[in-house]
């Protein structure tokens, strides 16, 4: 990939348009401040259709753009070198949705049908039977249990679903769960897509007595479908949120990882005018990651804090008391608007993830947001920017509560006219230029230093040949910040 | 049970106070209109908390008077002969509260806790272990499957919940379950109570491999827990929504069953303009019936529909292009409101009830209402009225939208005021009048007879000597109507 910021985006929640008009929105345009900005683009999914249960994530036909977006050739001109925009796209290995025909077709004819080995049931990860041992050993990302019942044939069957009842797990093992994701990378490559990101990619693999999370078969599968897609030109990054440990061993073992710690680190800096936790993260976090402050997920929890299987003997980056009070930091800086998009957990180290816009979940303080920013260009890694965190974006309680979609309240769409407005504010522009520092000066191209400093400071440089920058906050009191570069 | 209506109640939403205004309302006042106007009520469930997760069916302590609405001597003294109310209460016989003291007890001891044998777990079900067919056997009230994981001791255990995760399902035949439910009967006793509703008993037995619902061991648990009921001068009504035919199976083998068919079926006659359903129900109908056109819960579905599990073979009282056009016929009458509570289903005929005032699902129609209540006080057996209906009262959309909980749309607090102002009503000050007629005339006393009428007529009459009641409705013009007491 490419050394430079990348934009994370729907295609049609920024302008409201296709992919020509996003496209446009990217390249064009002499007075454009978007234009050249980014190195690359993840579209969140495109497929059709991109307004099912999961916002994309659960489509129907993955090998058909949606036709409210455009089509194929429309993907290949944003992805052509003309453009200058690397394309990363989701596969979305785990699952797919319980309206698309191939789930239908087994559906109605059951075993008769051609389909039938691509969905996992209960009965083929436990032929003799699950008891309470075997179905506890699974790791969730949710409450409750991977299964859900619906009619097949004659019959009621139970099937493995992960995330949703509307997201049918697939079995990937099968030769026509291998054949179903190898046309998607074929479908890819051929518009000239650049790399991929796979959803949900620990959670594929299933096996009896086991925790279904993460395995050694896991990585194995991931290893192998990786082959795949690098042979196809394209390179691959693994979305898992985890134990920071894990996360660790993880990112020995794939491509490219995300740095989901990140976000909550920087704000539990912020929120405890400390910088401990993100020093002790900067000095063992993996480097092969795409940085993060948001996505269209919300903010990871459970990245930073300790092992749910074991909280005594594995603990988090943070201590407990402190995560728990930085959730309700971030409640009572979004005026309460995250507490309504999160949701009731019996504690705070039970969530998963906060849903909050980056820029609320700080108050709304400028200064403290682009210092957040400025953070996250300065560490190793590939950055990448949300579209609501680019336009430096706030809660949108009147799609939550539209569609009681928690994450909807940082999956604003955006008109026109509103980006032209974002674009002239203060923090939005300063936040461009920061990107067009993070692109072009030369000393990210060198080597990285985390500088000694005092508990409460945090002191970042790059160094090439006489290039130099060098980022220094001190949380306890962030106006004492300082941000240099060579010129 | 006196042959006289009943009143079905929360204590705290008809005046907004507790069991003393609650007594006070129904007794008490020279021009109260209430006074004296019913022979029983059957108070919703009144124990500690009446806020929980399913309002009041989820008890934490069902052996105590939520502290708000009185305490037992309160229950006493409503349920003492002066005045003149048979109290009904609830026996919720298949689980207990997740926050339950015995509960709360097991999570923190594990099998080390004295109530390790009160709740159903997955194992002790399924010792062999679970598969489809074992689970997909499973009769449901709901979709999904009845397990819910939860922490004990220093496991997670998968625990059996028929109806939602707070609710955890009683072993009833372990000595822990037989305890808990003898000290419940024992408590309504001394204070008086002299009925009680058995609360999802159906679901009550499970055994692997079967339907777990109104299996012979079923029906052999009700008729002992009845008989340990009326060894305490306690009449027992068992709560079934099902299939028709099962449900007259069900009336036949315990003392007194809901006539749930009644209240979509005269829905079902003024919406086609035909009498041939209700008439047909109306002749094979159980005896030992409370009659009702509201309750607490929706307007049931399947109680008409055809049996679930043979849709062709078992055929229900209505046909199922009749029922789904009576599903949109309710919901247009309401303006829509009937589905925003009562949600998606796949197809109408999936719906388990309908979540509508009865007075809504008419549309408002004062006539109509009116005349569906004559209906519901001439066919033999008990007849009930909810207090939202009592009133004629319309939608709650603004409790819908507060707690998202779709049955609230009929279940509105009534405030003191709004209680006079609906009783000055015309459709309220008629109903009371038609409550007068029905306890007080003779002619009820005595033999019922289904007359002769044309298809789109229903004729119904009452003889005691030389007392005379008739009710003579048609259908397709319910303009045309009669209502006939001999003096």
């Amino acid at each position: 990939m490419k050394n430079q910021v990348q934009l994370i985006t729907y295609v049609d929640r920024l302008g409201g348009g296709d992919l020509r008009a996003l496209q446009a929105l990217l390249t064009q345009g002499e007075d454009n401040p978007l234009r050249g900005r980014f190195g690359g683009v993840h579209l969140l999914p495109f497929f059709h259709p991109i307004d099912g249960a999961d916002a994309g994530f659960d489509p129907i036909d993955h090998t058909r753009v949606d036709p409210r977006l455009g089509d194929w050739s429309d993907l290949a001109a944003l992805a052509a070198p003309e453009s200058g925009l690397d394309v990363m796209a989701d596969v979305i290995v785990n699952h797919m949705s319980s309206q698309s025909p191939q789930f239908l077709d087994y559906q109605a004819h059951g075993e008769a049908s051609e389909h039938a080995g691509l969905f996992l049931t209960l009965d083929a990860v436990f032929p003799d039977g699950a008891n309470e041992a075997l179905l506890t050993a699974v790791y969730r990302p949710r409450p409750g249990l991977p299964l859900t019942v619906l009619p097949a044939g004659d019959a009621r069957r139970i099937f493995w679903t992960t995330f949703t009842p509307q997201q049918i797990d697939i079995d990937v093992e099968h030769p026509s769960g291998e054949a179903y994701l190898e046309a998607i990378l074929r479908r890819f490559a051929s518009v000239g897509i650049r790399s991929i990101r796979l959803d949900a990619a620990g959670y594929a693999i299933k096996r009896a007595g086991r925790s279904c999370f993460m395995m050694p078969e896991t990585f194995a599968f991931i290893a192998a479908f990786s082959a795949k897609a690098r042979a196809l030109g394209i390179e691959v990054l693994v979305e898992v949120h985890s134990y920071y440990r894990r996360q660790i061993e993880i990112a020995r073992q794939v491509d490219w990882v995300y740095d989901f710690a990140l976000p909550p680190l920087v704000l539990h800096a912020f929120a405890f005018g400390t910088a401990g936790p993100l020093k002790q993260w900067a000095e063992m976090r993996p480097r092969n990651a795409l940085t993060v402050l948001d996505t269209h997920d919300g903010i990871g929890i459970i990245d930073i804090g300790a092992d749910a299987a074991d909280r005594a003997g594995s603990p988090g980056l943070v201590p407990p008391e402190e995560l728990d009070a930085l959730v309700e930091w971030i409640h009572r800086n979004s005026q309460g608007e995250s507490r309504l998009a999160t949701g009731a957990a019996a504690s705070n180290l039970d969530l998963y993830q906060v849903n909050c816009t980056f820029f609320d979940a700080l108050g709304g303080n400028e200064r403290d947001y682009l210092l957040a920013r400025a953070i996250q260009f300065f560490l190793p890694g590939i950055p990448q920017v949300y579209y609501v965190g680019l336009l430096a974006g706030r809660n949108d309680l009147a799609l939550l509560q539209r569609t009681g979609v928690g994450r909807d309240i940082n999956r604003h769409h955006y008109t026109r006219a509103e980006i032209d407005e974002r674009l002239r504010a203060d923090v939005v522009r300063q936040l461009l230029q920061l990107i067009e520092l993070r692109n072009a000066h030369p000393a990210f191209g060198g080597q990285f230093e985390l500088l000694g400093s005092g508990d409460t400071e945090l002191r970042l440089a790059w160094t090439h040949g006489e290039h130099r920058a060098e980022l220094w906050v001190d949380f306890k009191d962030p106006a004492r910040h300082g941000l240099r570069f060579s010129e």
